[in-house]
């Protein structure tokens, strides 16, 4: 008899540009393949490194063919037979449903969790005890979402409303979902920080697969039937005739809306609380938070900080070009340089990236995107 | 018997790299060179133009011999014998001195006029009134500065101090000139102001060539004599060999100390005020508000205007690169970017920019100024 620990296989669906990043996150290099710390570690390979030591088996990741080779190459252990390579962008229940079904078939009693490659999580110790009882939790017959405990009361998450603790002897903290809500406005939002009962839905998620395909045939089922049939050629020789044939045939459409919210509409749902440490990197306003908190400085350089002359400034310059960059007497700003795209704004201006996005859109300049 | 402005020769010590405006402006294409008011008009070529309908026989320049091909390029019409190259920078003295000498050899009666190649002044009519009764006063027997009726008590300008008018038929606005002072404190540029005797020094000046080297003679007699016999061979074969052999041994030293000062002390100087607009353009701060003041949106742009993307800013952008460049958020901001450098700062922090200069040239790093 197997532990729910050594039944557990980590996936990473790893997509979206983030585009309030931009002009640092591009189409051919999204916001995970990016190190937005300046540790030289990109956020997938930090992901990784956090799962990595939970898997009974490798982590599988899920990404865009165009970036096949970057992820490759920042994740050198990855085995091919755990990167699934999506030829085009199916939204997630595709994706986390493929990873899913693939696993599945080859452990009918696997327990995967599904963590986004772009978030900034610590301590790592702190995470990871969460995302063990999280799987002792789905060991029980639940898909189980990590709530983050919200220190604010934020517009930019859906949130997770919890109910009675469930009481397993394994995992203390997990408690029965209700229903999972989505971005409330200021108010509403102030009303579920005073409750308590609230906490954010970070998108992590742990469920023994069969109960997540379950969940999934039910309500998606042209979905279901295309994901298992390139799952049982997966590991065959048919992987990529049966991937081409089938993905582009496969219903678009959010995991959320797929499974999780008729699960937790099924009382299926659990949720284990996460304290540690987490961000989403939405915009420049959080890269400088995230980076100024460890440092003494006013101002932080991403990138090349040798090329940056700052004088009575503060924020933040990202310095991707060989470019001299000289700041003066800009409090909270925000600058980043890239060899065809420059952005300077403010902190407090951060979020207002991805109107510049939408222009460049319209004016039908994709090659800056 | 000519009248005075047929014997009138302006010339344009065109020197001075204006490193407030670093990084638009550098030492192989100094501020005189750049178009500032986006009309495709260099300052230089707008000072050749106000000059021009004015001159008896052409405008001479004197300049450093790296712009030799910058400035022909924007003065097509300048001829050969007007271009007095430099071969070393040896101060206002002896660029202004030889050109003065230059022409005096050609025409003993000369009256000169020396106008810096780096100022914006209109409307051109009322300047050309000023500098017509300037040389009707030169003619008189005078050395007489153009004086800018001073708007602001300002600090950055050396002053001039004016007494009785002279008197003059033909220039009726003519005062003589008890002395020059040098830029002054705040009190005392405030007393100045207050006293109605006191105008901005700029440094054009109109005066008899003759009268000129006279002042020059008796102060400088070393530069004097090369200046000379530099000039004497000037319309000759010896031209360029007899340039390299004295220019550097000329002393280095400014117009202000070895003519204009000693000249009003002994009673030679006279001042014609001039109410006309004038701006020397000293920094990115000067930049913006004279364009500013053209025209109705918030932020001007200088050079591409179609790579600039701006969302509720003001202020000013200078694009010299083929980059995009989004702006957001951001008041009364200076962004200037070039292919090796760029420049983040607000117009109230415009002056500062010298001390990124400053810093550059402490690394070493000089190609980048």
């Amino acid at each position: 008899m197997r532990t729910p620990l050594e039944r557990f296989y980590p996936l990473i669906p790893a997509g979206g540009v983030g585009s309030r990043l931009w002009p640092l996150s591009r189409a051919v290099e999204p916001k995970f393949l990016l190190d937005l710390t300046g540790t030289g570690t990109s956020l997938l390979r930090a992901t990784y490194d956090r799962l990595i030591d939970l898997a009974n088996s490798g982590v599988m990741v899920v990404t865009g063919q165009a970036h096949a080779n970057a992820v490759t190459q920042q994740l050198s252990e990855l085995r091919g037979s755990d990167l699934v390579l999506e030829p085009s962008p199916r939204d997630s229940a595709a994706a986390i449903g493929l990873a899913a079904a693939i696993l599945y078939q080859r452990d009918s009693e696997a327990i995967i969790g599904s963590f986004a490659a772009d978030h900034i999580i610590s301590p790592v110790e702190d995470f990871q005890a969460v995302v063990r009882e999280a799987v002792e939790t789905a060991a029980s017959g639940k898909i189980v979402t990590i709530g983050i405990e919200p220190t604010e009361p934020s517009t930019a998450f859906g949130y997770i409303k919890a109910s009675q603790p469930l009481g397993l002897e394994t995992a203390p903290h997990a408690l029965a979902v209700d229903l999972f809500v989505e971005k409330p406005d200021a108010n509403t939002a102030a009303s579920y920080l005073a409750s308590g009962d609230y906490t954010w839905n970070a998108g992590m998620f742990v469920a023994p697969a069969a109960l997540m395909l379950k969940h999934l045939e039910a309500n998606e089922p042209e979905l279901y039937a295309g994901i298992m049939e390139i799952a049982r050629a997966w590991d065959t020789p048919n992987r990529e005739a049966c991937m081409n044939r089938l993905w582009e045939t496969l219903p678009k459409t959010a995991i959320d809306y797929a499974v999780a919210e008729p699960a937790a509409a099924a009382g299926d749902v659990a949720m284990v609380p996460g304290s540690f440490s987490w961000d989403d990197v939405g915009d420049f306003d959080a890269v400088a938070r995230l980076n100024l908190e460890k440092q003494e400085e006013d101002l932080f350089v991403l990138g090349q900080a040798e090329q940056v002359l700052a004088q009575k400034s503060s924020g933040i310059v990202v310095s991707k070009t060989d470019r001299k960059i000289s700041v003066i007497g800009m409090e909270n700003v925000v600058v980043v340089d890239t060899p065809d795209a420059l952005l300077v704004t403010c902190r407090s201006d951060a979020q207002s990236v991805k109107d510049t996005v939408a222009t460049l859109k319209e004016k039908g300049l994709t090659h800056l995107l």
